[in-house]
């Protein structure tokens, strides 16, 4: 671990930490124009690393990539209310392009529902044509008055999916589909994050939409992360751009339709999930280095069999880094690592190699052991599942500890400052729910008593679960 | 290979062929807002294959993927002065942000040379931080009054890659290690496109830049299309960015710079160079999709045997799709897939079946040839290396056919209404480049006589590669 107090320690001031991690790590920087962002290569190998899993989970789900113009016109926006009235407020609006001003000015996607709702209506014919199923990866612009790297920014990179269905039955389970299967999964099963599903309030609920369903995250100070939503729209868009079918009766009917999202904010999730005073810690099923491989000094033929180690755990399907910049003190060299979270080091020096070993170091945990060169692989990989096992459990473990059920909107309040809690729905209620927002706290789902999803908001026996919220 | 002309044929109308092949193949759609592109699915999957190709090449050149934001101050780019000259008439303007009129307008990249020098000015202190190898992919915007799918757009996707190194010799090094190693590989080896490499001229060098080295195609009705360039950037930027190393006497010296791109441009450069009459002609390594099983009935088992058939290719390592939609009808299927130029085409019907038999079809010969089950995979894995090989060939021999060596400008001018035509630099010079202008024809490379590259344009012997070009 650093001996050297590198960033400032969570438990002084988290939000301190947080920006510590992104600068010494080197994953991001302010952008010159307020609220937008530069991603740095380490931080943005994180992204590629989420955008693989993902995108492959959004292709095996049956969805296609596309790209749709960053530019729409604003009369789209206006065509549905609640949209509007929703992003107005955050708009960037070009008015001047190739040295004049426009007829009509043009704003710069804050989401694309419009603008594919516009080329939907002209693909979608008959019911042959449905289920269409599309996604796209871009960049996505909503003015930010309270700017912070990866979780809220000016401009993010998102990926934005787009279906029209012939019924809401279609609609609704393609939206949970890609709720449970790409992004629960993703989030738990690789980000190592146990997010908890459920369905926003009609107050928390996207513009546009008929329900929105999210996954939220507990941050290591106890607050909430929204890291995803999975939208029905209902045939809100597909009335006002005139998405319809021809059905099997010769009768058109508008489609049903669902968008959902995750975006750079993720990296931020990962960040204040596992990151601990010494750095990031990143789950190895994540990281774009899962080993280094540390060479302490190179006398007596360490260099060879550092490489020899390195090739040896690549070759086994490993994503591995050789760090043999020795002319770099090796404290030096061990705190950088440290701060970038890779899971695993090995450290390859001289005197262990007399003795036929290196040293293993586990991130997660500081834990070092001395490993016999010959069993390198195996106890790599073995430490990989553990780190990776680990972290998930750490994660849950501190959420549960922070997750309180209470009975009353006051100690609803109360619990907030420190962590989740739940409250019956039928006690909180839409005055309720309005009540804790001026303390700044917020309903993150409601979800059934087990759990499980609620598929109205007045169904009986509903809790709330409630934080405060990035 | 289609019977009815679905598209207009290239020797009728080549524009209105390739506007048909693009609407057709459902490749792109006109945006909203002028001269903006919607991708479709099979256009983007094409570039999907492209980025990877690319990326893999990319990253083997030692570049990192980071990302910097779409807006840039206005008053970055007016810093290089030649920069600001070439890219103001094009720029997109944003006045207002969140509601209210900015202090400061924003104009949206055109390229991101500027505001990635502000940041290297910082991560650069000490010749140990070179070379400084990034590469983005991303959007950017020049206004367009001309749009033209894929080839002229006024949003493009690309990447775009910016280097600073300790001398102009390295810096130069690696512009041409990106020009050669991974644009005209991806384009030659992958793409099947015969690009010839070379030096722009002075008039037609990136506004910026001190070198622009160029890959150029011809395309099927003799023009050139300017397909990828790599610039040697000289210290323009870094001087008026500070982006500066302390070097090993101690010195302030200002780096060396790259910066090189290619973008979705490259989909219109392959429909130009290998499509037909009946559509695209897709060389099998870039391919999305490389071999469709199609079904022609599915009567006495013949679906079975088609799934096991794809299966089976699947696992051979090829990119499959299984065809089954029975319902409709078989020739129009066969259409579409000529249309969208899968390389490979394997028949399945219960009449060949019972002989043991398949009929593989290519698509850029249309020949036929029936193949025993037993050796399908075989039989499919030899069609895609000879279609990859021929297409290349056949690119080859065109553009051969139509490049001529020419003695007078005049006799330039002429031999550019069909194709290329070769004349002495020394014979030609600026303001013979500038006639030709006049008429629509353009310099596009300089090359020696052999081909190879010319390190400057006052080299003699060298020749002018001159053509009409999109």
């Amino acid at each position: 671990m650093a001996k050297a107090p590198v960033l400032t320690p969570q438990a002084t001031d988290f939000p301190r930490w947080y920006q510590d991690v992104v600068a010494k790590a080197e994953l991001a920087e302010n952008g010159p124009v307020r609220g937008t962002m530069v991603i740095r290569p380490w931080g943005y190998a994180i992204w590629e690393r989420m955008q693989a899993e993902l995108d492959l989970r959004i292709k095996a789900a049956g969805a296609q990539n596309a790209y749709f113009p960053l530019f729409i016109p604003e009369e789209y926006l206006r065509r549905e209310a609640e949209h509007v009235e929703g992003f107005s407020p955050e708009l960037a609006v070009v008015t001047h392009g190739g040295g004049k001003e426009l007829e009509e000015p043009v704003v710069v996607r804050p989401t694309s529902e419009t603008i594919i709702n516009h080329y939907f209506a002209k693909w979608v014919q008959s019911y042959r044509d449905l289920p269409l199923l599309i996604n796209q990866w871009a960049n996505v612009v909503r003015w930010e008055l309270r700017p912070r790297l990866f979780l809220r920014t000016t401009e993010f990179l998102w990926q934005e999916g787009h279906t029209a269905h012939a019924t809401e039955d279609d609609a609704r389970a393609y939206a949970l589909k890609i709720l449970r299967e790409v992004y629960e999964e993703v989030m738990v099963d690789v980000l190592a994050i146990p997010v908890r599903i459920g369905r926003k309030t009609e107050r928390e609920r996207f513009a546009g939409a008929t329900t929105s369903w999210t996954c939220e995250g507990m941050m290591r100070d106890g607050k909430a992360l929204q890291m995803g939503t999975s939208h029905e729209l209902g045939q809100n868009f597909a009335k006002v751009f005139g998405t319809a079918y021809l059905d099997d009766q010769g009768e058109q009917v508008n489609v049903w339709q669902t968008s959902w999202g995750v975006s750079t904010r993720l990296v931020g999730a990962l960040i204040m999930t596992h990151g601990d005073d010494a750095g990031l810690r990143l789950p190895p099923r994540l990281a774009p280095i899962q080993v280094v491989v540390l060479l302490v000094r190179g006398e007596d033929g360490a260099g060879e069999r550092a490489a020899a180690i390195a090739a040896e755990l690549s070759a086994a399907g490993h994503r591995v880094e050789l760090d043999d910049r020795v002319d770099t003190s090796f404290g030096r060299r061990a705190v950088e690592w440290e701060l970038k979270g890779v899971p695993v080091r090995v450290e390859v020096g001289p005197r262990d190699l007399a003795d036929g070993t290196v040293t293993l170091v586990r991130r997660d945990t500081g834990a070092k052991e001395a490993v016999a060169v010959d069993g390198i692989a195996r106890g790599v990989a073995d430490a990989l599942t553990a780190v990776q096992d680990d972290l998930r459990e750490e994660a849950r473990a501190l959420r549960d500890a922070h997750t309180v059920d209470v009975a009353t909107i006051e100690e609803a309040r109360e619990a907030a400052q420190t962590g989740f809690a739940r409250v019956p729905w039928s006690v909180l209620g839409v005055d309720g729910e309005q009540e804790l927002a001026k303390a700044g706290v917020s309903v993150r789902c409601l979800q059934r008593e087990d759990g499980g999803l609620a598929f109205s908001s007045a169904e009986p026996g509903l809790s709330a679960l409630v934080a405060r919220a990035y």
